[in-house]
């Protein structure tokens, strides 16, 4: 990170003494990715400033690199000329994800002023789902016909453009039906008079537009791909998912995972405004206030035994707090199992059993250590008993509804993840207080 | 995954009808990852079956892709001359992975019996510290000296059997010191008279073998590299990490973050035994079990409180429960902003300022529900003010605990996930309780 705080604080001063000249030669030789972070600590105005002094290409790879917020706020500040002179300079499914933050009204006249055929590739990819293959993937890739010798590739690829970036040759037949891959480098080692056909590759992995982007980056994760191709119905290329967009995939997934496990919205950033990020987080308090008023309902049942034996009230948030650990801990195991698919129904059973047992166990020993402190504290024998039995009974609930609610939203398709603390801990809540008030009041009057 | 399904189904059929040809025949054309999977399926001693049945390629790569439970399993019923047989054929790196998690006995005796040259890398990497650069660099790669033209150069990557799976080139000078980088493209589109050096990329971004494999990842992703070279302090170069290494770093490293944050031991999946799971869990329960019995021990002083009015009872695990929510969301959010670089402290007052805001809104919004509800519910207005208050302030405090407690643990030179639910809640839960039962002790005479 350490580029980034130098950029940072050498564009604050250079904007401070008011050198430009200095500041725009600067920003052309750092990187995109710095450049982002950089106007993303910048005031409003500020950002605006840099921004305009970066040349065409570099304000292109930045404006791909800024988080959402700064984006926004930039293509507020520019006015539309600008930003489809900034956008036809960007690979189209960068141009793409740009496009797609803006206004309906503001893409409209972006559009329009782009030149017409980066205009329509950005067209035709936004007409793809969010989150599929078809929205980042490249356009741009070097096919070759089947007929075509290896000198005859040789002398495609170095006067294509598109081979700058390219890893593989897609091998193409009369109908643009993708027939076979090539790494570049086996150009390279081949005779020039073989045919490329003679050493393709037909076992050729590839993805649909519409495929999940989550399962794009599963393959590629799976097959150590550094692309893979992009192909329509009748098995005709349309473009190239490369590795670079599939870190960027792995990387929101996993943000999105461990958010909505915490009841977030899965995209926000440490900077995001309060006023977006607000009504997200509200919605899962609410539902959150609401199950917490259940767990209070169920305590509300034992109010009179409350009344008569005060010390329960003391010790009831502990059997529902371990329960509310217990049943965290197992649902952030499974619902990383099924992300990573290592956790599907033939497993079930094994980790019901693996779950059940930790449970029981884990339940007994702090159970065990929490009566023994109760009796020293109250000196209480049979209360100290109740609470270690709730207490172990309470981690068995914890084991069961931390393994199946994450399955049950998956089955309902449903993202297992938001099978957030506000959930599963509603029933350990519930179970908690219901085990151990209830065992209380049943045997109240030993209690006295 | 259909085709592990599919893969693990028909395994499962042709070892219970015995036909160990057919079933050979398939696993040779089955998919590393597909075989690793179904291997984890099987009872241990079908494991063993199977897995003697691979070809050695075959076997280590489907070794290199299994979970470390499968691994230990086979390992410990395979013996040593088998094992070395396989480790052999894999690429140093992997290797190295398995040997690392053999007991040391194992790994020497299996060192002793591998080919000399194989088992001095192998040793060579793991003496490199865990999770570095240096444990999952491959020692394969394409060198040529500087001085070569880009004929010459063609002629050597023909003859380099690791070209096979190369995309850049290495320039190295008399020194063997890393001087320059070529992508395997460039070498097609250039003349072959050209000396290397002059169309070499001489702006290298590399990493020492000491580096920290997240940083390694770090830098992947921002650049865009499809490998990146390891260089010793004097810039020689030792190897190189390539991206689908970094695919496997960002899945781990996410998987840590996600169940350290859970309170998991952070490389749990969910077929590991329960006694193996069993220590790190109980860690957690233990620290929260002490942790709740500090926020009992808070109730414990408005015991005669409690007394007097059960109802304070019911209402008090609200307060606790909607500030162990809002301070999980913003740790969430803090933790894996500081897993992307995004969170520093130069942006630490905007994130407060953000977090305080959305506490006290949300907290505000969740304070009048709360209060309304209360009174509908129980009629006590005055008791449903110290309700709404105490909510309000306690998401106050969760705000401040969920961002600085993560940064904290990072100063500290921990991992900011660990301030789980476990850590953070507890200032939460200490709080609710106090602010909302000193309150109602301050005000009790109005309240009866």
């Amino acid at each position: 990170m350490e580029e980034t705080v130098l950029l940072v604080e050498t564009v604050k001063d250079l904007l401070e003494s008011g050198r430009r000249e200095r500041l725009a030669q600067i920003l052309e030789e750092a990187h995109p990715e710095d450049i982002a972070r950089t106007l993303r600590e910048l005031p409003v105005e500020q950002q605006t400033i840099v921004f305009r002094l970066l040349p065409p290409e570099q304000a292109g790879a930045a404006l791909h690199e800024v988080d959402d917020q700064t984006l926004l706020e930039l293509v507020r500040a520019l006015d539309e000329l600008e930003l489809s002179g900034i956008l036809e300079r960007m690979p189209a499914d960068n141009a793409a994800q740009v496009v797609d933050e803006l206004s309906e009204e503001q893409a409209e006249k972006v559009l329009d002023l782009m030149e017409e055929e980066k205009s329509e590739e950005v067209q035709e990819l936004l007409e793809y789902g969010e989150k599929t293959a078809g929205r980042i993937m490249s356009p741009e890739f070097v096919a070759v016909h089947e007929e075509m010798t290896v000198a005859q590739v040789l002398d495609h690829v170095r006067k294509a453009a598109s081979a700058e970036h390219a890893f593989y040759l897609y091998v193409v037949d009369d109908h643009d039906h993708l027939v076979g891959v090539v790494p570049l480098r086996r150009l390279i080692t081949a005779d020039p008079a073989t045919p490329i056909r003679l050493i393709r590759h037909e076992d050729i992995v590839s993805v649909t537009p519409e495929t999940d982007q989550e399962e794009v980056a599963r393959m590629v994760a799976k097959y150590n791909l550094v692309a893979v191709p992009v192909v329509d119905g009748d098995r005709r290329l349309l473009g190239t998912v490369t590795v670079d967009d599939v870190i960027d995939v792995i990387q929101q997934e996993a943000t999105e995972d461990i958010q909505r496990f915490g009841g977030v919205a899965g995209d926000e950033t440490v900077l995001d405004p309060p006023q977006r990020a607000f009504p997200k987080r509200l919605v899962w308090l609410l539902i959150n206030l609401a199950t917490a008023i259940l767990a209070a309902s169920v305590i509300g049942l034992f109010e009179s035994s409350i009344q008569t034996l005060a010390v329960l009230a003391v010790f009831m948030p502990i059997v529902a707090s371990m329960g509310g650990i217990g049943t965290t801990q197992t649902a952030t195991v499974v619902v990383r199992g099924i992300a990573l698919g290592d956790m599907t129904f033939s497993v079930l059973r094994r980790v019901l059993q693996k779950e059940l047992i930790l449970g029981l166990t884990t339940g007994a020993a702090n159970g065990v250590v929490m009566a023994l402190i109760a009796y020293l504290w109250k000196g209480q024998i049979l209360l100290s008993l109740i609470l270690g039995v709730a207490l172990t009974l309470n981690m068995m609930v914890a084991a069961v509804v931390g393994t199946l609610v994450p399955l049950v939203l998956k089955v309902f398709r449903m993202d297992p993840a938001i099978a957030s603390s506000v959930i599963i801990t509603t029933f350990t809540d519930v179970f908690g207080f219901f085990s151990f008030l209830g065992l209380a009041t049943l045997l109240i009057k030993f209690l006295l």
